[in-house]
């Protein structure tokens, strides 16, 4: 569908992009080459300047979560295709290997497009409404962002009780497993453990006690 | 060191740990029977009962992470040896494989006896004092319990913009492969993007905002 594509950004997604289209043997340009495609994966804030300074012609995307498509005004060939993974620096491009992707467009043509692009890739796209885009992204920010914070938590609590913290690993790995069945003492009604942790918490590790019983509340219901 | 073990209570963990101690080759009995070690899988408000009931002479221990030893009274020759592990009743003794343990003893007797046991159901001991047992419980709470609550947020978040909640699978995998490392909106200072999640949550799923609020801040810090 698209013969060239310039990847315009070269950060942790830029990066796994341009490498898994090189892959699959497509001609992948540098920022000012022209293209077919003109694939922004640049931050979040740079889009809108970024667009503006591509001719009009070629089809225009982004790979924001956060970001509106009218970001990529005056182009209206255009969609988003928003990878739903974490990608960090120290791994390729089989960061995409067995990740979805948000797809928004607008039209047809567009959401042809974007399939064929996240095919390339190697990513299982899904439909999102631009209406909904805040919505779903608050959702991957709590999965991922604020399971850095959750890990974070335990282990600081860990630390302070002793225990190694690599100990959480084989715990929460195994929790995702089973497919987030609910154990322990709030799915047991056991009230008891429940004030024996918040008692040990504001003893230990007080800037903890809050989240804890936001979670415990959240967990109840 | 021990011949025979009696494992009271065949619950999620007495299951598991009675299936393994069969394969290797131990001699595992009932409640009733005589037996060089009685091992309480019951849950943790029966074991002072139970451990009453048992006549003093054989090692007593229970694998709670949440009731400290002084449960085991009157017995003296006694130690806890808690599987680090979430337990589903669908699943066997493979539970076990790779699992952290958190011993608690009171005597070099005691904490060899633990070792052993560990050894035998394939389990990778670490100390625990007493007196942190409620704060190491509170992370395993943390690291486990909470974190199906976090995935059951996002999936109720997924499901209200349309996205499919199995895409957050392979996003958490990655999050925790990645060894916590965070990106995303806050990582990056982004607080447009944390405000938008917020308007988005108060519209779509306003019994999640204090929970995200709570997350937003500890992340933060």
């Amino acid at each position: 569908m698209f013969q060239t594509v310039a990847v315009v950004g070269r950060g942790r997604v830029g990066s796994a992009v341009a490498a898994r289209l090189v892959e699959r043997h497509i001609d992948v340009r540098g920022a000012n080459d022209p293209a077919d495609l003109v694939l922004l994966c640049v931050p979040d804030q740079a889009i809108a300047d970024v667009a503006r300074s591509v001719s009009v012609g070629p089809w225009v995307a982004h790979v924001s979560g956060a970001t509106p498509l009218t970001a990529l005004e005056p182009h209206h060939q255009r969609f988003g295709l928003h990878p739903l993974q974490t990608f960090v620096r120290w791994r390729g491009p089989e960061q995409l290997d067995g990740a979805w992707a948000a797809v928004t467009a607008e039209s047809e043509p567009a959401r042809a497009r974007a399939a064929w692009l996240a095919e390339a890739l190697g990513l299982r796209p899904f439909p999102l409404d631009e209406s909904l885009r805040s919505l779903y992204h608050a959702g991957a920010a709590i999965a991922s962002n604020f399971l850095v914070t959750l890990y974070r938590s335990a282990a600081s609590t860990f630390e302070r009780a002793g225990a190694p913290p690599e100990a959480l690993l084989p715990l929460m790995r195994r929790t995702m497993e089973n497919r987030f069945e609910l154990t322990g003492p709030i799915a047991r009604g056991d009230r008891a453990t429940v004030e024996a942790h918040l008692a040990a918490l504001a003893a230990h590790a007080p800037e903890l006690t809050s989240l804890y019983r936001a979670l415990a509340e959240r967990t109840r219901q």
